[in-house]
């Protein structure tokens, strides 16, 4: 009897039948506690909102520790089911290790542990965050991701070499940057770093303002370099574009039809052959 | 011959023969005093202009709320004419609950409602501005607007992928950059959620300069962001791209021929086999 | 005699054979002379220059206008050449109101007009500027233009409904972010002029920094209307790569092969109906 | 015996096999060291760095100008072997005065040379960072790279008239800018030049914020000019889109089959001719 109650936690926990309301109805609840976890954590950041409902926080922080411990002690408790996680202690702790079964302790493990810091705290709360990445894990989106997992794979290699390329850009714009500029601003450009931050600013055209070139030639350079970083957007903009076009056409070829006349691609050939 | 006016009132308001002159002249009138309608709105926030032809705009405004109640009183008198809206009583109400005509009411019951507070006055009087929406209605870019709507729809799965993967990316981002940079700067990086108002500013590459991270290691941080910022634009770009890409040379087969050879698509197929 | 000199003159200022030694240095010689114009004027708003070099921008000055008088006087001389302006006065008169003809009036026109303000002056003057637009009658990119420009045609309807959608959205953005935060900033976002101004600088993601949200719900609404600005920027890069790709396919189209196979197109069917 | 060494060395150096493991060892090695030396390059401009490991940072220079001299006299000495630079005296003079040899020169000149002035000695030490460009050699990605250049190139005449038409676009807007601006804040727009600053940081959407129009004629002008900014990016994005996909296509042509079919691109032609 227990091995049956496991069986079902143990795929009621992975949804592996997604018509199951079980499923459903544990996947949305815990969906839907994550959410509200990573927006109460972005919320007790403001303080008064921190002051005013400090029990609704404190209330709300020990209903979702209790919901996800009991829920990674039925994980580990019903691991064992899986064929890779067999064996009472070794499978178990085999499981631990994972990276998601490590997620899912730090979750919890900031509660337990005796609060030292009121910061380092807060910083291992904020690892809650990864929880959200299991909702990628829901399959649901899993052939627009997987085209979007190819088409940066696609373009690796051509992405690799345009960051490659910004950076040197990046590095020597920002050195040309400091020699000019840093005796008319000693303190905005006072090295190649500080130089690298106005750099990356003006290339990724956010451009915040707070240091800028003030010499004529340090303002010729850096229109130059600003519009070098049009190129900086629009070159991956470039390759991705390329590769979604394409990883289009691949699921279309998969269908078994052309993408361009949305017949059976086989057909003309065969046609012509058997008309020999 | 009551039954002839309504009828003829219905096909102007309705626009249903475009060659019609009274049609176009009647749209162009409707369409000009939105537009003018909607500057006026705008213009008569400006505080130096409101006084000094306050005259001129109240006129303006008794002129406008006369022509849409005319035409509101008429769309709803003749809607009758319509199937869905049959019945006297019954079908004018469900005309008058369709969210056009709600719209239609909402243009013209501020002036007749006891002006209160002037924010709420200005604030209904803005609900004019949804009048433009009826110019897309006019079926003159339909093919456009269609195209756009395709491109949408087909990168809707991606298109959201990408918008989660940004706020995720956000929420990260924002919450590093605040626990980096809060102890330097208590009053800009207060919380998260005013760390997010950077990282918004940060990933659109807005950058209003308002908080921007002053930290050698809150700068690291910030660059990294704002170079994954690019590919927030460049993978949307990209996505609606290979969908517009797509959408043309769907429109070309339509039209009977590969958007390739120009040719009559099925030609090639038929040729071969009537050679054999 | 004077004919032939006449046919020659004209010849060389129209440079109908660009193998011509004459034509060549002609063109070289004036577009090198509006090119300098530019940077005189550019340079000569800088006071510290204008002073200090008065003497040079003056006699530059007038050799320029010396030069393009005579070839505006040879260019009037000359016209009756061609077939549409034949007729000593009426060909001339003709001539002489085309739009080319007349950026070439006003370029020599400010230099002879009694110079009665500076301001007026220099503005005139700044339609030296529009002989710049010379350089493209000049054939050598004639291609990559027409590419230009039809991909601009060929999306014309789908940028309209683009440009139409962010100018309703920015009305409705800036009309929003007006009545949100016109109690908090009653200087910044005075009035929904001074909101769009907010609201372009947001949307383009230029992000002056002189006008943001400071309220909460300001900040909230800032972010979508920033995230939206990508749109912003992808649907028209979309539409215009879409329209970029057709073309290049077309200029294959015409050199009579496949772009994708860099085969002759008609070739296979042919064969396979010879086969027959 | 002298001479197998010699040409053991200079295959080492040109990485003519990669299978060696000396070669690769070498190469890492020399590529780590560059990338080091970049680093201490802009680390020791930041002052509290430089004052507190001037040891390190001394030894570090004496190690790498010791390397690099080492590598400079093996590459000029074993340069013979290279058909292109026979002759003892008169091919190593022609190696030395090549590019790659320069830059190896000046890596090391700089530290041999008598130091007059600390800013000279840093600039010629920034040359250091053209060592970087080495890396670019090494054919790893060489495809890639091929890619990346190949699509400049497709798209070379209209990157160019889209940079002519954003200069243009600039020194217009600019012009008029500096017009409309100059009375209201004759300190910002003080010249053409100093409103190309503006124009620039427009186009490109930077937007530092350290200068922007504040009359409402310059605010409607500004707008215009940064909604057209738009299009300095989405166009030359158009423009390398196309060019990426065309370039995947060749690639997939070359592999021998059709990039839409996935099939070898003669077969069908072949068999319908078999066919016959």
């Amino acid at each position: 009897m227990i091995q049956k109650v496991k069986k079902r936690i143990f795929d009621v926990l992975h949804g592996t039948s997604t018509e199951d309301v079980y499923v459903r109805v544990f996947h949305v609840f815990i969906i839907t506690l994550i959410f509200l976890n990573v927006f109460a954590v972005i919320l007790e950041t403001v303080e008064s909102l921190s002051l005013q409902y400090m029990i609704l926080f404190r209330a709300f922080e020990v209903f979702s520790v209790f919901v996800f411990t009991v829920e990674y002690i039925l994980r580990l408790w019903t691991c064992t089911t899986d064929k890779r996680f067999r064996g009472t202690m070794k499978g178990r702790f085999r499981f631990s290790v994972t990276p998601l079964a490590l997620v899912d302790l730090m979750a919890i493990l900031p509660f337990y542990l005796p609060m030292c810091l009121p910061l380092d705290l807060r910083f291992i709360r904020a690892l809650r965050l990864f929880r959200l990445l299991r909702i990628l894990k829901m399959g649901r989106y899993s052939e627009s991701l997987r085209t979007l997992g190819n088409v940066l794979k696609e373009g690796k290699a051509e992405l690799l070499i345009t960051v490659f390329g910004v950076l040197i850009l990046l590095v020597v714009a920002s050195s040309l940057m400091y020699f000019v500029e840093n005796a008319a601003q000693p303190k905005a450009f006072s090295s190649i770093p500080a130089a690298m931050w106005w750099g990356v600013a003006t290339l990724t055209t956010v451009g915040y303002g707070d240091i800028y070139p003030i010499t004529p030639l340090g303002r010729f350079l850096g229109a130059i370099i600003a519009i070098l970083g049009i190129g900086a957007i629009a070159i991956p903009a470039g390759i991705l574009t390329s590769g979604f076009a394409k990883e289009i056409q691949k699921r279309h070829e998969k269908r078994g039809m052309c993408p361009y006349c949305g017949k059976d691609m086989t057909y003309p050939q065969e046609k012509s052959a058997n008309s020999g």
